[in-house]
């Protein structure tokens, strides 16, 4: 291969996106603001989009196209005397403003007139991205009044709009099928973008170049010499600026398990693709899901193998915290469960018999997203094992390998291994391997969205949900919903700032395993 | 396992050797000063060594024990103000030197009677250790004079003497058989310490407790994962201190690449063994040496499978070096090999096929010794590399999985991966996962001869080699030293400060592989 001599900027000469147009639905909510802008913004400035692309907030509130750049402006945090200000001014002609009910169909009629002759006066080729950054009651109306007002292309021109949701897709099976169903009758599989942010992230993408760009750890990832893999992603916060009234509907194996984590564990599972693409790859994913079933016993017993929890009050960060059912806008006497700990098993070749353990929830100690995936015990022990602090040294049981993909924070590769320690016996001592993102590389990350947002401008649907994989998802939590929610059952309370209740220490306890304590302040947890 | 509290000296309470007599052979040399007293001081500093302890220096040089003591603390370099004073002190009462001539039966029939007064004195019952720090001719001398004087016992005691022998072990099979023949009609074979001082270095050590203290990597260490090993023992010296004249006879081959460098291949070959003592892991051991071959075509060519070469003059270190035949007390036509490179394979199950290749010279690039294995590349290749160096980047063939035990300097261990570049494409890039001893262990790594002087005392002889590996040794190398001595071929030049000869390079060319270019400065090497 002939070196071929890059910017480290990314972006290829010759090959910024031209001609799109994107339309936000939802404009003048948090996500337009807090996320999107500033990674549109960020792309433009690398020189992923072109001077002359559209980009098209629509909300029902009365702005002009000054406010509402004035708003990003502020949103992003440029002040008129800094630095930015000149790019910042490049940018700012990028964005425009209609106001739109998708309940006004006249409305919809002026703004495809009034996209188009922005379009026009851009010489944009119409090349349109739709993001629905809005509440997910208006997913369908947003698309219907997208079709009443012409503005979905026939099928043969269908990659000429893309349409981008953000979660929650559905509430449960029969919901997630029914929106499913209603987008199709409207718009393409290829055309439907489900974000999951979780998978923009640099470390998550990380999965799958690490297991197959390299050749020495696909030969371990299986049954043979996979003792068990643990998924977290947990979360410090509790119900902050008026959460409660969502989070109260949703829960923790809605909000993150059902799609974060399977995500995660999907990546973490999946077979080789035979190409590196979109198609390929989701369809290895898929194939996790449906071989997804409850650990051992579970089918008879869901607490056996799921756990729910709800946080009391308790102290998280040196600060005392309320209870959940002391939160803003949550009912005193609520049941949902916000924590959630899960014992799958994947019933495939590979994974035959490797427990995989699940928990995700709110106002636990740290926030912290890790894989780690434990690896058996040598065969034979031949050494003994020591740790020290400092001086003092104690025997203790051999650690085995552990890898551990640290998601956030302080996204990083970490390998648990047993070295000898310096001296005179022939005692193991613990150590890690590993490198951390941020030393590795001078770059700064991506943001999730940055990297998201170029996928769907690009048509690159890797790292986006496909309804099948949706739909499977479902399946496998929908029957735990159901079972909590009609049970009169509680969830198991654990104090704010604790790593969970003790129930889900039992899930891992009954085969002499346990939950890990991840320190993400230390390059040593 | 209950923790049981250690003090990091390592020294276990109530174990302390109480009651040995060591005896040094050649006390007025510079081993003995350089190395043994001073790593005996270590040892009794950390509690080690009893007070008990007798340290019998003798020559033939006229000395006091004052005399002795003095000498050795000037060694050492302990002043009189030194806050060590007091430690030294206590120290210093444990050495006596006597003067004997291994000729003189009379000199030894005293120096029986002295020690046994010196024993008498201190209690000491008689456990005694015969260090040979002595020119290689006289270590069957001085074996018989100890048998003259009645200082053997007899076999049912033969623990009651152990006797540690310095390289070189012989000069070819012939005299090596000689001497282990003529030491074996007067000790028995666990009585005969061979030292070779690299396998005291911490990673040699932990060589062992690498691949057999985890899980993950032995898995790995076969035919099936592993494209090729390098084992590279690479010196920047030349003939300082008038060692041409030693040299000239020896040679890189015999000097280093018998003992040290087939040592290294052996431990990161062996099968694991049994039980983790010295019977067992010299057994294995010995297996991989009568399994060696030299590589394809070898056996009709030695040509393509040994290299040897010879320094001319160059630079080294930004100092210009004289060539080799320029060099104190070195003949000038000399065809004695300064380098040496070879590439063998290992006929058994585990390794059929790997190309071992070995290499070890003097005025060489750099100091340093590392074992480098270098995985397979991945089955498939999915991604783009990339390279980048600051801000410029330049795809390149994606490199391997290589694992680097490096044992001199800065012994670490580190891990050549692949991950994904930060950025909208999917790009691997090399990163190394790493980790080294003097940031993992705030404890100093104790000097290869406290750790070698220790196991003698205990009896170890796991780091010390057996009559039958050496045989094997020499067996392997004899051919290829009586072939080049006996040739009017001369040695391939190479400049001082490169990394060899280029006949050398064509070893790994010929399938496309190539010599590693170690950075012992550098963590990312």
């Amino acid at each position: 291969m002939s070196p071929i001599h890059m910017h480290h900027t990314d972006a290829p000469e010759g090959t910024a996106i031209e001609d799109v147009t994107l339309i936000i639905f939802g404009a003048s909510g948090d996500l337009t603001a807090r996320k999107l802008i500033p990674a549109l913004f960020h792309l433009w400035k690398q020189g992923f989009l072109s001077d002359r692309a559209a980009i098209v907030g629509v909300a029902r509130r009365e702005k002009t196209d000054e406010s509402f750049r004035k708003e990003m402006q502020e949103a992003i945090g440029i002040g008129e005397t800094d630095d930015d200000q000149t790019v910042w001014d490049g940018f700012s002609k990028l964005l425009f403003y209609r106001e739109a009910d998708v309940a006004d169909a006249d409305q919809f009629r002026h703004l495809k007139a009034s996209v188009e002759s922005i379009e026009e006066s851009r010489q944009l080729t119409g090349r349109r991205i739709v993001y629905m950054a809005t509440a997910p009651d208006l997913f369908m109306p947003g698309v219907e009044a997208l079709a009443q007002a012409d503005m979905i292309p026939p099928r043969e021109h269908a990659d000429r709009l893309r349409v981008v949701f953000e979660k929650p897709f559905g509430h449960d099976l029969d919901s997630a099928r029914e929106l499913t169903d209603s987008l199709s009758r409207l718009l393409e599989e290829r055309q439907i973008f489900r974000i999951d942010h979780y998978l923009g992230k640099e470390t998550v993408q990380n999965i799958l170049l690490f297991r197959f760009g390299n050749a020495i750890f696909e030969p371990l990832f299986n049954r043979t010499h996979v003792d068990h893999v643990q998924i977290t992603v947990a979360e410090s916060q509790g119900m902050e600026r008026g959460r409660g009234a969502y989070y109260d509907n949703s829960g923790a194996l809605r909000d993150v398990l059902q799609n974060h984590v399977l995500q995660l564990l999907c990546l973490v599972a999946m077979e080789p693709p035979a190409l590196f693409n979109g198609e390929n790859i989701r369809d290895e994913k898929l194939k996790i899901l449906q071989a997804l079933r409850p650990g051992i016993d579970g089918d008879e017993n869901l607490d056996h193998w799921a756990i729910r929890g709800q946080y009391a009050s308790g102290d998280v960060d040196g600060k005392s915290a309320v209870a959940y059912t002391d939160e803003d806008r949550v009912p005193a006497d609520s049941s949902r469960e916000t924590y959630v700990a899960m014992y799958v098993e994947i019933d495939n070749w590979r994974w035959e018999g490797v427990p995989f353990y699940l928990r995700t929830g709110k106002r636990l100690k740290e926030r912290v997203t890790e894989i780690a995936i434990q690896f058996n015990r040598p065969p034979l022990n031949l050494f003994t094992t020591v740790e020290c602090d400092g001086d003092l040294c104690e025997m203790v049981d051999s650690q085995p390998n552990t890898l551990i993909f640290r998601i956030q924070p302080r996204e990083s590769i970490s390998l648990a291994i047993s070295t000898k320690r310096p001296g005179m016996q022939y005692q193991i001592h613990p150590v890690k391997m590993d490198f951390e993102y941020e030393e590795a590389f001078t770059i700064e990350l991506p943001e999730a969205y940055e990297r998201l947002l170029l996928d769907v401008m690009r048509g690159d649907s890797t790292l986006f949900t496909r309804s099948d994989e949706l739909e499977a998802a479902w399946q496998f939590v929908t029957p735990v919903l159901d079972a909590w929610e009609s049970s009169d059952g509680k969830p198991a309370l654990y104090p704010a700032g604790s790593w969970g209740p003790q129930e889900a220490d039992e899930l891992l306890a009954t085969s002499n395993r346990h939950w890990r304590r991840p320190d993400p302040h230390s390059r040593k947890s």
